[in-house]
Protein backbone atom coordinates (compact mmCIF):
# COMPACT_ATOMS: atom_id res chain seq x y z
CA UNK A 1 0.00 0.00 0.00
CA UNK A 2 1.58 3.34 -1.04
CA UNK A 3 2.16 5.33 1.92
CA UNK A 4 -0.36 8.30 1.52
CA UNK A 5 -3.26 5.90 1.04
CA UNK A 6 -1.77 4.01 4.66
CA UNK A 7 -2.14 7.84 6.12
CA UNK A 8 -5.76 8.11 4.35
CA UNK A 9 -6.95 5.22 5.94
CA UNK A 10 -10.27 5.39 7.38
CA UNK A 11 -12.61 3.21 8.94
CA UNK A 12 -16.67 3.80 8.63
CA UNK A 13 -18.17 4.08 11.84
CA UNK A 14 -21.60 4.92 10.52
CA UNK A 15 -22.99 7.97 10.15
CA UNK A 16 -20.61 10.07 9.00
CA UNK A 17 -18.51 9.34 11.78
CA UNK A 18 -14.32 7.58 11.02
CA UNK A 19 -11.16 6.82 12.74
CA UNK A 20 -8.39 6.84 11.43
CA UNK A 21 -4.84 6.66 13.03
CA UNK A 22 -1.77 9.70 12.45
CA UNK A 23 1.10 8.37 9.96
CA UNK A 24 4.84 8.57 11.31
CA UNK A 25 5.84 8.44 7.37
CA UNK A 26 3.90 11.93 7.15
CA UNK A 27 5.25 13.48 10.94
CA UNK A 28 5.75 16.98 10.59
CA UNK A 29 7.93 19.18 13.69
CA UNK A 30 4.95 19.33 16.08
CA UNK A 31 2.04 16.61 14.55
CA UNK A 32 1.11 15.78 11.26
CA UNK A 33 2.29 17.44 8.06
CA UNK A 34 -0.48 19.85 7.46
CA UNK A 35 -1.20 18.45 3.83
CA UNK A 36 -2.61 14.91 4.85
CA UNK A 37 -4.62 17.00 7.57
CA UNK A 38 -6.09 18.80 4.50
CA UNK A 39 -6.14 15.64 2.32
CA UNK A 40 -8.34 13.53 5.03
CA UNK A 41 -10.99 16.18 6.03
CA UNK A 42 -11.75 15.96 2.41
CA UNK A 43 -11.10 12.37 2.35
CA UNK A 44 -13.93 11.86 4.58
CA UNK A 45 -16.72 13.82 2.56
CA UNK A 46 -15.24 11.31 -0.44
CA UNK A 47 -15.77 8.34 1.28
CA UNK A 48 -19.52 9.90 2.43
CA UNK A 49 -22.42 7.47 1.13
CA UNK A 50 -24.45 10.72 0.45
CA UNK A 51 -21.30 12.60 -1.33
CA UNK A 52 -22.36 14.17 -4.68
CA UNK A 53 -20.21 15.23 -7.17
CA UNK A 54 -16.19 16.63 -6.67
CA UNK A 55 -14.79 19.22 -4.75
CA UNK A 56 -15.00 22.80 -5.46
CA UNK A 57 -13.70 25.04 -2.18
CA UNK A 58 -12.07 23.23 0.75
CA UNK A 59 -11.61 25.42 4.42
CA UNK A 60 -9.20 23.92 7.03
CA UNK A 61 -8.85 25.23 10.65
CA UNK A 62 -6.13 23.70 12.14
CA UNK A 63 -7.65 24.73 16.12
CA UNK A 64 -4.93 22.66 18.30
CA UNK A 65 -2.01 20.39 17.47
CA UNK A 66 -2.78 16.39 16.76
CA UNK A 67 -1.42 14.29 18.98
CA UNK A 68 0.12 10.50 17.39
CA UNK A 69 -2.32 8.12 17.60
CA UNK A 70 -5.90 7.35 16.96
CA UNK A 71 -8.72 10.47 15.81
CA UNK A 72 -12.07 11.11 14.82
CA UNK A 73 -13.23 12.76 11.73
CA UNK A 74 -17.28 13.57 11.22
CA UNK A 75 -18.50 14.50 7.67
CA UNK A 76 -21.91 16.10 8.08
CA UNK A 77 -23.63 16.93 4.74
CA UNK A 78 -25.29 20.30 5.47
CA UNK A 79 -27.30 21.08 2.19
CA UNK A 80 -27.65 19.24 -1.22
CA UNK A 81 -28.38 21.16 -4.09
CA UNK A 82 -29.47 19.60 -7.78
CA UNK A 83 -26.05 20.52 -8.57
CA UNK A 84 -24.15 21.49 -5.31
CA UNK A 85 -23.49 20.21 -1.89
CA UNK A 86 -22.29 21.69 1.27
CA UNK A 87 -20.49 20.05 3.81
CA UNK A 88 -19.20 20.23 7.70
CA UNK A 89 -16.19 18.17 9.29
CA UNK A 90 -14.60 17.69 12.57
CA UNK A 91 -11.37 16.22 13.48
CA UNK A 92 -11.46 15.19 17.35
CA UNK A 93 -9.00 13.08 19.21
CA UNK A 94 -10.58 12.53 23.05
CA UNK A 95 -13.42 14.99 22.23
CA UNK A 96 -11.49 17.86 21.22
CA UNK A 97 -11.70 19.26 18.34
CA UNK A 98 -8.27 19.56 16.99
CA UNK A 99 -9.55 20.43 13.44
CA UNK A 100 -12.56 21.89 11.47
CA UNK A 101 -13.76 22.15 7.75
CA UNK A 102 -16.21 23.06 5.41
CA UNK A 103 -16.42 22.27 1.78
CA UNK A 104 -18.60 22.59 -1.70
CA UNK A 105 -18.85 19.85 -3.85
CA UNK A 106 -20.52 20.20 -7.12
CA UNK A 107 -21.57 18.05 -10.48
CA UNK A 108 -18.84 20.03 -12.72
CA UNK A 109 -20.25 20.92 -15.89
CA UNK A 110 -17.02 19.79 -17.67
CA UNK A 111 -16.09 21.65 -20.60
CA UNK A 112 -18.73 23.50 -20.73
CA UNK A 113 -19.78 27.51 -20.96
CA UNK A 114 -17.20 29.99 -21.27
CA UNK A 115 -14.00 29.62 -19.91
CA UNK A 116 -10.00 31.14 -19.34
CA UNK A 117 -7.10 31.70 -17.38
CA UNK A 118 -6.46 35.62 -16.59
CA UNK A 119 -4.13 37.19 -14.99
CA UNK A 120 -3.24 33.58 -13.23
CA UNK A 121 0.41 33.64 -13.25
CA UNK A 122 0.95 37.63 -12.26
CA UNK A 123 1.67 36.65 -8.68
CA UNK A 124 2.71 33.30 -9.09
CA UNK A 125 4.56 32.60 -12.51
CA UNK A 126 3.35 29.45 -13.98
CA UNK A 127 6.34 26.80 -15.36
CA UNK A 128 7.01 28.67 -18.72
CA UNK A 129 10.88 28.89 -19.00
CA UNK A 130 11.79 26.44 -16.26
CA UNK A 131 14.48 23.80 -16.34
CA UNK A 132 12.74 19.81 -16.74
CA UNK A 133 12.36 18.12 -13.47
CA UNK A 134 14.93 15.71 -14.57
CA UNK A 135 17.74 18.90 -15.01
CA UNK A 136 17.31 19.73 -11.27
CA UNK A 137 18.64 18.08 -8.22
CA UNK A 138 16.21 16.13 -6.04
CA UNK A 139 15.86 18.74 -3.13
CA UNK A 140 17.36 17.05 0.34
CA UNK A 141 15.65 15.87 2.83
CA UNK A 142 18.20 15.36 5.41
CA UNK A 143 17.36 16.50 9.38
CA UNK A 144 14.21 17.34 7.75
CA UNK A 145 10.61 16.23 9.24
CA UNK A 146 9.87 12.29 7.76
CA UNK A 147 6.64 13.80 5.30
CA UNK A 148 9.48 15.85 3.30
CA UNK A 149 10.49 12.16 2.07
CA UNK A 150 6.95 11.59 1.14
CA UNK A 151 7.81 13.63 -1.75
CA UNK A 152 10.34 13.99 -4.95
CA UNK A 153 10.60 18.14 -5.21
CA UNK A 154 12.94 19.74 -7.57
CA UNK A 155 13.49 23.18 -6.91
CA UNK A 156 13.50 25.70 -9.91
CA UNK A 157 14.06 28.54 -7.52
CA UNK A 158 13.46 29.39 -3.67
CA UNK A 159 13.63 26.03 -2.58
CA UNK A 160 15.54 24.53 0.47
CA UNK A 161 19.22 25.25 -0.19
CA UNK A 162 18.17 29.05 -0.55
CA UNK A 163 16.63 28.37 3.00
CA UNK A 164 19.49 26.74 4.00
CA UNK A 165 22.02 29.52 3.23
CA UNK A 166 21.07 31.08 5.72
CA UNK A 167 20.43 34.61 4.05
CA UNK A 168 17.08 36.70 3.71
CA UNK A 169 15.80 36.75 0.20
CA UNK A 170 13.97 39.77 -1.07
CA UNK A 171 11.10 37.57 -2.52
CA UNK A 172 9.23 34.45 -1.19
CA UNK A 173 9.04 33.17 -4.30
CA UNK A 174 9.46 29.45 -4.83
CA UNK A 175 8.85 27.29 -8.05
CA UNK A 176 9.29 23.74 -7.64
CA UNK A 177 7.99 20.80 -9.90
CA UNK A 178 6.82 17.95 -7.04
CA UNK A 179 5.14 14.86 -7.39
CA UNK A 180 4.18 11.89 -4.78
CA UNK A 181 7.02 9.72 -3.79
CA UNK A 182 7.22 6.66 -4.87
CA UNK A 183 4.72 7.65 -7.80
CA UNK A 184 1.11 7.64 -6.95
CA UNK A 185 -2.23 8.41 -9.17
CA UNK A 186 -2.94 11.50 -9.18
CA UNK A 187 -6.58 12.53 -7.54
CA UNK A 188 -7.89 15.30 -5.20
CA UNK A 189 -6.71 14.06 -1.83
CA UNK A 190 -3.17 13.97 -3.22
CA UNK A 191 -3.92 17.69 -4.74
CA UNK A 192 -5.17 18.87 -1.55
CA UNK A 193 -2.01 17.18 -0.09
CA UNK A 194 0.37 19.09 -2.45
CA UNK A 195 -1.04 22.08 -2.12
CA UNK A 196 0.57 22.89 1.36
CA UNK A 197 3.99 21.37 0.12
CA UNK A 198 5.30 24.48 0.37
CA UNK A 199 7.35 25.63 3.96
CA UNK A 200 6.22 28.75 5.62
CA UNK A 201 7.27 31.93 3.50
CA UNK A 202 8.74 33.62 6.19
CA UNK A 203 11.68 31.28 6.51
CA UNK A 204 12.63 32.54 3.51
CA UNK A 205 12.13 36.22 3.80
CA UNK A 206 14.06 35.80 7.14
CA UNK A 207 16.93 33.54 5.94
CA UNK A 208 15.88 30.98 9.16
CA UNK A 209 12.82 28.67 10.86
CA UNK A 210 11.42 30.35 13.05
CA UNK A 211 7.99 28.98 15.31
CA UNK A 212 5.30 29.18 12.70
CA UNK A 213 2.23 26.97 11.69
CA UNK A 214 -0.52 27.67 9.33
CA UNK A 215 -3.84 28.34 11.36
CA UNK A 216 -6.57 28.12 8.37
CA UNK A 217 -6.38 27.08 4.67
CA UNK A 218 -8.88 27.39 1.95
CA UNK A 219 -8.00 25.36 -1.31
CA UNK A 220 -9.77 26.00 -4.57
CA UNK A 221 -9.82 22.83 -6.96
CA UNK A 222 -9.76 24.01 -10.62
CA UNK A 223 -9.90 20.26 -12.30
CA UNK A 224 -12.49 17.67 -12.40
CA UNK A 225 -11.43 13.88 -11.98
CA UNK A 226 -10.98 13.19 -15.54
CA UNK A 227 -8.23 16.01 -15.53
CA UNK A 228 -6.40 14.31 -12.69
CA UNK A 229 -6.46 10.80 -13.91
CA UNK A 230 -5.27 11.90 -17.63
CA UNK A 231 -1.97 12.96 -15.40
CA UNK A 232 0.93 9.87 -15.47
CA UNK A 233 1.57 9.26 -11.97
CA UNK A 234 5.38 9.21 -12.52
CA UNK A 235 5.39 12.60 -14.20
CA UNK A 236 6.01 15.77 -11.93
CA UNK A 237 3.36 18.84 -11.25
CA UNK A 238 4.61 22.27 -11.00
CA UNK A 239 3.79 24.21 -7.39
CA UNK A 240 4.83 27.94 -7.23
CA UNK A 241 4.18 29.90 -3.72
CA UNK A 242 4.23 33.64 -2.22
CA UNK A 243 4.05 35.28 1.09
CA UNK A 244 2.14 38.65 0.74
CA UNK A 245 1.45 40.31 3.87
CA UNK A 246 3.43 39.68 7.02
CA UNK A 247 2.24 41.97 9.81
CA UNK A 248 1.75 41.30 13.91
CA UNK A 249 3.03 37.67 13.94
CA UNK A 250 0.24 36.47 11.04
CA UNK A 251 1.32 36.51 7.19
CA UNK A 252 -1.00 35.02 4.08
CA UNK A 253 0.60 32.71 1.53
CA UNK A 254 -0.73 31.51 -1.74
CA UNK A 255 0.16 28.92 -3.43
CA UNK A 256 -0.92 27.01 -6.95
CA UNK A 257 -0.36 23.37 -8.44
CA UNK A 258 -0.52 23.04 -12.23
CA UNK A 259 -0.37 20.23 -14.56
CA UNK A 260 2.81 20.22 -16.53
CA UNK A 261 1.16 22.10 -19.57
CA UNK A 262 0.72 25.00 -17.28
CA UNK A 263 -2.95 24.66 -16.90
CA UNK A 264 -4.34 24.90 -13.13
CA UNK A 265 -5.27 22.22 -10.89
CA UNK A 266 -5.38 23.80 -7.74
CA UNK A 267 -5.17 27.10 -5.76
CA UNK A 268 -5.22 28.03 -1.96
CA UNK A 269 -3.97 30.33 0.26
CA UNK A 270 -3.41 30.18 3.71
CA UNK A 271 -2.97 32.09 7.19
CA UNK A 272 -0.03 31.46 9.07
CA UNK A 273 0.81 32.12 12.89
CA UNK A 274 4.70 33.10 13.01
CA UNK A 275 7.07 34.67 15.52
CA UNK A 276 10.09 36.44 14.48
CA UNK B 1 -29.39 54.40 13.29
CA UNK B 2 -27.13 53.52 10.44
CA UNK B 3 -28.89 51.29 7.92
CA UNK B 4 -25.78 48.83 8.45
CA UNK B 5 -26.40 48.65 12.07
CA UNK B 6 -29.80 48.04 11.09
CA UNK B 7 -28.78 45.13 8.99
CA UNK B 8 -26.84 43.97 11.56
CA UNK B 9 -29.21 44.05 14.47
CA UNK B 10 -28.91 40.44 16.23
CA UNK B 11 -31.15 39.91 19.19
CA UNK B 12 -29.40 37.29 21.49
CA UNK B 13 -31.35 34.22 22.34
CA UNK B 14 -28.98 32.90 24.57
CA UNK B 15 -26.15 29.64 24.43
CA UNK B 16 -24.90 31.59 21.01
CA UNK B 17 -27.79 31.90 19.37
CA UNK B 18 -29.26 35.14 17.98
CA UNK B 19 -32.31 36.34 16.16
CA UNK B 20 -31.92 38.60 12.68
CA UNK B 21 -33.92 39.67 10.00
CA UNK B 22 -33.04 40.49 6.55
CA UNK B 23 -32.68 43.79 5.43
CA UNK B 24 -34.76 45.75 2.66
CA UNK B 25 -31.79 48.16 2.53
CA UNK B 26 -29.05 45.38 1.80
CA UNK B 27 -31.13 43.48 -0.74
CA UNK B 28 -29.61 41.81 -4.12
CA UNK B 29 -31.25 40.52 -6.81
CA UNK B 30 -31.87 37.10 -5.41
CA UNK B 31 -31.58 37.57 -1.57
CA UNK B 32 -29.38 39.59 0.51
CA UNK B 33 -26.44 41.22 -0.71
CA UNK B 34 -23.70 38.68 0.17
CA UNK B 35 -21.20 41.03 2.02
CA UNK B 36 -24.22 41.54 4.73
CA UNK B 37 -24.48 37.81 5.19
CA UNK B 38 -20.56 37.79 5.64
CA UNK B 39 -20.70 40.90 8.21
CA UNK B 40 -23.71 38.75 9.90
CA UNK B 41 -21.59 36.06 10.66
CA UNK B 42 -18.61 38.01 11.95
CA UNK B 43 -20.66 39.85 13.89
CA UNK B 44 -22.01 36.83 15.98
CA UNK B 45 -19.10 36.41 16.86
CA UNK B 46 -18.29 39.72 18.07
CA UNK B 47 -21.26 40.02 20.45
CA UNK B 48 -20.44 36.04 21.70
CA UNK B 49 -20.22 36.94 25.46
CA UNK B 50 -16.85 34.33 24.96
CA UNK B 51 -15.00 35.65 22.34
CA UNK B 52 -11.36 36.61 22.83
CA UNK B 53 -9.26 39.25 20.38
CA UNK B 54 -10.25 39.95 16.89
CA UNK B 55 -10.77 38.51 13.77
CA UNK B 56 -8.14 36.75 11.50
CA UNK B 57 -9.46 34.39 8.64
CA UNK B 58 -12.79 34.13 7.95
CA UNK B 59 -14.70 31.87 5.58
CA UNK B 60 -18.49 31.53 4.85
CA UNK B 61 -20.18 29.41 2.40
CA UNK B 62 -23.74 30.17 0.75
CA UNK B 63 -25.35 26.92 0.68
CA UNK B 64 -29.04 28.14 0.08
CA UNK B 65 -30.71 31.74 -0.61
CA UNK B 66 -31.89 33.56 2.30
CA UNK B 67 -35.35 34.17 2.24
CA UNK B 68 -36.79 37.50 3.07
CA UNK B 69 -37.55 37.72 6.76
CA UNK B 70 -36.26 36.15 9.89
CA UNK B 71 -33.17 33.91 10.35
CA UNK B 72 -30.97 33.05 13.42
CA UNK B 73 -27.28 32.82 13.58
CA UNK B 74 -25.57 30.59 16.23
CA UNK B 75 -21.84 30.90 17.09
CA UNK B 76 -19.97 28.26 18.68
CA UNK B 77 -16.60 28.91 19.98
CA UNK B 78 -14.65 25.02 19.19
CA UNK B 79 -11.29 26.18 20.82
CA UNK B 80 -9.73 28.50 22.65
CA UNK B 81 -6.19 28.79 23.29
CA UNK B 82 -4.08 31.36 25.08
CA UNK B 83 -3.62 33.62 21.87
CA UNK B 84 -6.26 32.08 19.23
CA UNK B 85 -9.89 31.28 19.58
CA UNK B 86 -11.77 28.88 16.64
CA UNK B 87 -15.41 29.38 15.65
CA UNK B 88 -18.19 27.91 13.86
CA UNK B 89 -21.22 29.70 12.85
CA UNK B 90 -24.53 28.73 10.91
CA UNK B 91 -27.04 30.80 9.76
CA UNK B 92 -30.46 29.17 9.35
CA UNK B 93 -34.20 29.62 8.66
CA UNK B 94 -36.90 26.90 9.63
CA UNK B 95 -34.32 24.68 10.26
CA UNK B 96 -32.51 24.71 7.31
CA UNK B 97 -29.05 26.01 6.59
CA UNK B 98 -28.58 28.56 4.68
CA UNK B 99 -24.91 29.87 5.37
CA UNK B 100 -22.07 27.90 7.20
CA UNK B 101 -18.86 29.52 8.08
CA UNK B 102 -15.61 29.18 10.62
CA UNK B 103 -13.60 32.03 11.91
CA UNK B 104 -10.58 32.13 13.22
CA UNK B 105 -9.66 35.11 16.12
CA UNK B 106 -6.79 36.05 17.76
CA UNK B 107 -5.18 38.44 19.88
CA UNK B 108 -2.69 39.91 17.97
CA UNK B 109 1.26 41.40 19.04
CA UNK B 110 0.22 44.34 17.35
CA UNK B 111 3.33 45.77 15.74
CA UNK B 112 5.60 43.22 17.21
CA UNK B 113 7.83 41.17 14.99
CA UNK B 114 9.24 41.69 11.84
CA UNK B 115 6.51 42.49 9.23
CA UNK B 116 6.36 43.49 5.37
CA UNK B 117 4.28 43.92 2.49
CA UNK B 118 5.63 41.71 -0.52
CA UNK B 119 4.54 41.80 -4.05
CA UNK B 120 0.88 42.30 -2.72
CA UNK B 121 0.18 44.46 -5.36
CA UNK B 122 1.39 42.22 -8.29
CA UNK B 123 -1.90 41.06 -8.96
CA UNK B 124 -4.13 43.35 -7.42
CA UNK B 125 -2.62 46.80 -7.75
CA UNK B 126 -2.55 49.27 -4.84
CA UNK B 127 -3.98 52.99 -4.78
CA UNK B 128 -0.89 54.51 -6.65
CA UNK B 129 -1.15 57.21 -9.68
CA UNK B 130 -4.88 56.87 -9.41
CA UNK B 131 -7.33 59.79 -9.23
CA UNK B 132 -8.64 61.16 -6.12
CA UNK B 133 -12.37 59.95 -4.83
CA UNK B 134 -13.18 63.60 -5.32
CA UNK B 135 -11.96 63.94 -8.84
CA UNK B 136 -14.02 60.95 -9.83
CA UNK B 137 -18.10 60.39 -10.72
CA UNK B 138 -20.27 58.45 -8.35
CA UNK B 139 -21.17 55.27 -10.05
CA UNK B 140 -24.61 54.82 -11.29
CA UNK B 141 -26.94 53.11 -8.85
CA UNK B 142 -30.16 53.83 -11.31
CA UNK B 143 -31.73 50.27 -11.62
CA UNK B 144 -29.39 48.21 -9.56
CA UNK B 145 -30.54 46.55 -6.12
CA UNK B 146 -30.79 48.14 -3.52
CA UNK B 147 -27.49 47.42 -1.81
CA UNK B 148 -25.32 49.42 -4.35
CA UNK B 149 -26.46 52.62 -3.00
CA UNK B 150 -25.67 51.41 0.52
CA UNK B 151 -22.03 52.19 -0.76
CA UNK B 152 -20.49 55.47 -2.50
CA UNK B 153 -18.15 54.35 -5.58
CA UNK B 154 -15.80 56.00 -7.67
CA UNK B 155 -14.48 54.33 -9.87
CA UNK B 156 -10.69 54.28 -11.22
CA UNK B 157 -10.76 51.57 -13.61
CA UNK B 158 -13.30 48.60 -14.37
CA UNK B 159 -16.36 49.92 -12.84
CA UNK B 160 -20.31 49.35 -13.78
CA UNK B 161 -19.44 52.36 -16.77
CA UNK B 162 -17.28 49.06 -18.39
CA UNK B 163 -20.09 46.58 -18.15
CA UNK B 164 -22.57 48.74 -19.06
CA UNK B 165 -20.82 49.38 -21.83
CA UNK B 166 -21.88 45.91 -23.18
CA UNK B 167 -18.59 45.03 -24.41
CA UNK B 168 -15.86 42.01 -23.35
CA UNK B 169 -13.50 43.65 -21.92
CA UNK B 170 -9.86 41.32 -21.57
CA UNK B 171 -8.92 42.37 -17.65
CA UNK B 172 -11.46 41.70 -15.27
CA UNK B 173 -9.29 44.23 -12.94
CA UNK B 174 -11.59 46.50 -11.14
CA UNK B 175 -9.42 49.69 -9.02
CA UNK B 176 -12.48 51.74 -7.01
CA UNK B 177 -12.32 54.10 -3.90
CA UNK B 178 -15.53 53.06 -1.62
CA UNK B 179 -17.19 53.88 1.80
CA UNK B 180 -20.46 52.98 3.27
CA UNK B 181 -23.14 56.01 2.12
CA UNK B 182 -24.29 57.66 4.83
CA UNK B 183 -20.75 57.84 6.24
CA UNK B 184 -20.28 55.30 9.09
CA UNK B 185 -17.24 54.50 11.02
CA UNK B 186 -15.16 51.64 9.77
CA UNK B 187 -14.82 48.34 12.22
CA UNK B 188 -14.46 44.71 11.00
CA UNK B 189 -18.01 43.98 10.04
CA UNK B 190 -17.72 46.90 7.61
CA UNK B 191 -14.55 45.43 5.95
CA UNK B 192 -16.67 41.99 6.09
CA UNK B 193 -19.40 43.61 3.74
CA UNK B 194 -16.57 46.07 1.71
CA UNK B 195 -14.46 43.05 0.52
CA UNK B 196 -17.63 41.76 -0.99
CA UNK B 197 -18.49 45.15 -2.98
CA UNK B 198 -17.33 43.93 -6.22
CA UNK B 199 -19.97 42.02 -9.21
CA UNK B 200 -18.91 39.14 -10.43
CA UNK B 201 -15.70 39.22 -12.22
CA UNK B 202 -17.22 37.14 -15.68
CA UNK B 203 -19.84 39.89 -16.21
CA UNK B 204 -16.91 42.21 -17.01
CA UNK B 205 -15.04 39.51 -18.62
CA UNK B 206 -18.30 39.06 -21.36
CA UNK B 207 -19.43 42.14 -21.23
CA UNK B 208 -23.01 41.57 -19.74
CA UNK B 209 -24.71 39.51 -16.84
CA UNK B 210 -25.11 35.98 -16.52
CA UNK B 211 -26.82 34.11 -13.81
CA UNK B 212 -23.88 34.14 -10.87
CA UNK B 213 -23.47 33.63 -7.06
CA UNK B 214 -20.64 33.14 -4.81
CA UNK B 215 -20.27 29.98 -3.36
CA UNK B 216 -17.60 30.99 -0.37
CA UNK B 217 -15.57 33.68 0.28
CA UNK B 218 -12.56 33.72 2.89
CA UNK B 219 -11.60 37.07 4.36
CA UNK B 220 -8.40 37.67 5.59
CA UNK B 221 -7.72 40.58 7.94
CA UNK B 222 -4.61 42.55 8.42
CA UNK B 223 -5.35 45.48 10.48
CA UNK B 224 -6.19 45.62 14.28
CA UNK B 225 -9.31 47.86 15.75
CA UNK B 226 -6.51 50.49 16.31
CA UNK B 227 -6.04 50.68 12.67
CA UNK B 228 -9.68 50.60 11.60
CA UNK B 229 -10.49 53.00 14.38
CA UNK B 230 -7.77 55.31 12.81
CA UNK B 231 -9.65 56.03 9.55
CA UNK B 232 -11.62 59.13 9.13
CA UNK B 233 -15.71 57.90 8.37
CA UNK B 234 -15.92 60.28 5.55
CA UNK B 235 -12.89 59.01 3.67
CA UNK B 236 -13.06 56.72 0.69
CA UNK B 237 -11.17 53.23 0.93
CA UNK B 238 -9.48 51.95 -1.90
CA UNK B 239 -10.55 48.77 -3.58
CA UNK B 240 -9.36 46.31 -5.99
CA UNK B 241 -10.79 42.96 -7.44
CA UNK B 242 -10.04 40.39 -10.11
CA UNK B 243 -10.91 37.13 -11.65
CA UNK B 244 -8.54 34.43 -12.12
CA UNK B 245 -9.19 31.07 -13.17
CA UNK B 246 -12.74 30.64 -15.27
CA UNK B 247 -14.10 27.18 -15.75
CA UNK B 248 -16.51 24.30 -15.68
CA UNK B 249 -19.08 27.08 -14.52
CA UNK B 250 -16.60 28.08 -11.59
CA UNK B 251 -14.24 30.64 -11.06
CA UNK B 252 -12.28 32.71 -8.29
CA UNK B 253 -12.09 36.15 -7.28
CA UNK B 254 -9.88 38.18 -5.57
CA UNK B 255 -10.29 41.41 -3.74
CA UNK B 256 -7.95 43.61 -1.69
CA UNK B 257 -9.75 46.72 0.33
CA UNK B 258 -6.77 49.00 1.42
CA UNK B 259 -6.22 52.31 3.52
CA UNK B 260 -6.01 55.35 1.41
CA UNK B 261 -2.44 55.18 2.03
CA UNK B 262 -2.23 51.96 0.39
CA UNK B 263 -2.33 49.64 3.58
CA UNK B 264 -4.13 46.41 3.39
CA UNK B 265 -6.42 45.97 5.66
CA UNK B 266 -8.71 43.02 4.33
CA UNK B 267 -7.79 40.35 1.40
CA UNK B 268 -10.55 38.28 0.48
CA UNK B 269 -10.96 35.39 -2.42
CA UNK B 270 -13.95 33.90 -3.23
CA UNK B 271 -14.97 31.18 -5.82
CA UNK B 272 -18.40 31.82 -7.83
CA UNK B 273 -21.04 29.89 -9.67
CA UNK B 274 -21.99 31.74 -13.19
CA UNK B 275 -23.85 30.30 -16.37
CA UNK B 276 -21.68 31.96 -19.38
Amino acid sequence: MHPFDDGLTLTPLGDGRYRGRTSPAYANMVGPFGGITNALMLHAVMLHPQRQGEPVALTVNFTAPIAEGEFEIVARPVRTSRSTQHWTIELTQQDDIQVTATAMFALRRVGEGWSDSEASAAVLPGPEGAAPPEALPASPTQGLPAWVRRYDIRAIEGGFERLMAGAPEASSLTRLWLRDEPPRPLDFEALASLVDCFYPRVFLRLGRMVPAGTVSITTYFHASSETLRAQPADTHLYGAARGMEFRDGYFDQAADVRAGDGSLLARSSQVVYFKG
